[in-house]
């Protein structure tokens, strides 16, 4: 496999106008935490998974012995009264390790949810802050301007939102190339005054509650801080290995010869 | 999306002979500067844009709370009196971030190009010097040594030129591979005694001067500064978070596992 | 080339449901020592080569001054006791250079065994730990929990592997990938105290050893430790002109322009 | 352009049974000024150009302000003489800069010669030794080991050749990938004490005498020096570039961000 894939468990899910919800590993995991923990207590079922060569290369070893290859994964789970809508899920192990991966998978994900009928998105990330003020803020930016009247009411904060400069990685980059074919979008970032490293359930409970507002949805909120915990060791395990992979590879790639009679170069 | 795509807006211009106008960030901003200005100036029509997965993955907020994707933009200006020409003017946000992209991003604007009939064109940029004689002389270096007759006269100067030895990135590959698709051109290069990363207006005004010359344009040069302070703050916000992004990036990339039982490695 | 091209040699064996087995170089290089010794005492055959455009830029010379390209190589053994199975057996020169050519090189070589009718793999490499106790361990994860009831009677470490966390490169991902494709597969990690670059026969020995009970082969052991000098120095070159190559290509990219009319910079 | 390609300058030249020679850049430019002086000397015909994304993104500027596209560049010259055969030279500004390229750039040239009806190939490069006595030896190393008996008359050292241990870039992989092709052929070393960077002419004069008695061919000596001066401003003009690029956007990718409001990353 070069590039991107997305695999179908079974068949495609019928939906009416489903919206996408993501959440992705980024800053304090906030929108993975968030995401996951929607899925989990929606029951929400799981219908593709995504593989990427722009991942790392390598699997993880689950408590069975089993491998699990990094991937990302969608959920869907149809609405039930009203006020609800179709919801399509994006959760996942990792983003891509370079920057040019970042493209080609935020767009194989847009072709795949645009012929599932989406029009509309919602991201979810972390934006690092130096103190919360009393509750963590949601701060909002959207795919055209237009679009911030319709959330306003429900707690995002989009004055904020216009001096965040900048969203690095594929919460941004789905409302930006979303935008272009036609999606609107709203990504939610939960203010953390954690290091990025660490998990952060205040952020991510203050983005699951706009979300839960919007989507009249009720979601039991008291095993959160529980679910984060199993979440946290395999998501700590993905970062630090992925950490010492690359440094490994750089540091055998530094390494000195040794043999004297190696040393001659030929160009 | 991997490589690079155009998308046009609405319906392709029809335009009689037109001359393309290069001018993408790089030292100074010279000839960001020098072309937004002139499109601003001339009210030309945007009708393209182009987007590639070798511009950084990060999306920048407009003072709206609008995402914003990194990407290069045509526009194109129809002749009005005699001795002016048709014109397709190029700006942008970004160049490529890898030295690949670069050949891909500038092959995929002149197929693009050359289907709407551009035969010649100026590529504009800054050229670093240690000190600026009373004024930033323009110096120019040509496709092909018989150009060089047809511009001498509007106070380009090409001795300088054969001595400038290199020119990096899209200004000096667009001569060179334009000329292999048989188009003529002339990179004009204002001399810039600032720091690369500081927009000069000076020289981005000289530029401009032999520009509106050689192509019969009036142009009111009073809201030059006013207007390089407007692109400044946006610029800067991307070169900024290009440079952290990269950082913490390897910063990432480099940290130490904690965990003890980590520490195994398997090849 | 860019990529990865396997090459047949001569036609195709048929095999009758034939067992998968790799032993690339890596950590103690214990797969790459263990298969290799198996291939050379089963006599087996070899009928395919693999190149990729992910492997070092580089030839070695043979003691004829020939030259030997990177590459990674097929070889097939037939059953011909009961209690054997038709084995197809993949050793080689290097692994991808980059992240992303894992992912190519490990799917590229999974479909070309899919069609020879691999249902079943073992992959085989070393996991280094801090000391030894008696024997090194042949600890096992597995594509998928049922597998492990089938070896578990071999003396292969399930319960360990559990705890393995990781696996980095391509004897996880065969595993992981191969998952995907219906097929299942035991990894064989042989526990190495030794530096990543030593090889390590103990621990070759060790997972040698649980491949010929699981197989039923009859091998002779006394001459592994003089094979594996042979293969130690083509091994040690390799490895060190990788990292030469490596160093030597930075250095050049770092080093200082040297005249100082060059110094200017055109963006 | 993403890749590499060739552009026939008007009809591909008729050969019969054309011997290839290649001479690119590399350790004292011994290949490229051997191969580029043979080429002056028999005014041999220049019929194609190779362009490669894989060659650094930048264009040199002539004496005559026109700018200079990196290339390799193709030659072709018919036998007048018996004892003499048609050949076909490669000579360029640049091999590739990152390691996947070599074997795209190698592998595309290998198909067009191929085309051409090439089946026997001489490459050319330096090899750093520390000190050189009385003469420059040329060493070489063959595609299989039955090259050796046809050449060794030629004073080619070929015992050394079984020493070199490794040929990094495109005069090894040439000789790899082409037997892999069927073809026949010499890689010819000319030892050098001198630094990588410093052209060597005595140890590009020993492989020149090693070419014209295998071809049969009479050349004047006496303007070697001569032109390689002429080469060597123009060479170094390359490599300082190549060193300053790469340092300048290592440089701009690791400046910090001045900001303090800009300091929130998200991810």
């Amino acid at each position: 496999m070069t590039g991107t894939k997305i695999k179908v468990l079974g068949e495609l899910p019928k939906l009416n106008n489903p919206v996408f919800i993501e959440g992705l590993p980024g800053v304090g995991n906030v929108g993975r935490i968030a995401v996951g923990y929607l899925i989990e207590q929606l029951e929400a079922k799981k219908f593709a998974e995504l593989l990427s060569s722009h991942f790392m290369p390598f699997v993880l070893i689950h408590q069975s012995s089993a491998v699990h290859l990094l991937k990302n994964e969608f959920y869907y789970w149809k609405a039930k009264e009203p006020g609800q809508r179709d919801m399509i899920f994006l959760v996942g192990d990792s983003q891509s390790i370079d920057p040019l991966g970042h493209y080609e998978i935020v767009e194989t994900i847009l072709d795949f949810i645009e012929k599932l009928g989406v029009k509309e998105m919602f991201t979810t990330a972390g934006l690092s802050v130096e103190k919360i003020e009393k509750e963590p803020r949601v701060i909002g930016v959207v795919s055209e301007p237009r679009v911030v009247k319709d959330y306003k009411k429900f707690g995002i904060d989009f004055e904020a939102g216009s001096k965040v400069g900048t969203i690095i990685g594929a919460s941004g980059l789905f409302i930006g190339l979303g935008a272009n074919k036609g999606m609107r979008g709203v990504c939610l970032l939960g203010e953390t005054a954690s290091l990025p490293e660490i998990p952060d359930p205040k952020s991510a409970e203050a983005v699951l509650n706009v979300l839960t507002r919007i989507f009249n949805l009720k979601i039991d909120m008291s095993k959160l801080k529980e679910k984060i915990k199993e979440m946290e060791s395999f998501m700590k395990k993905i970062q630090s290995v992925q950490a010492r992979t690359i440094s490994q590879m750089l540091a055998q790639q530094m390494k000195k010869p040794k043999e004297k009679e190696e040393l001659r170069y030929i160009g």
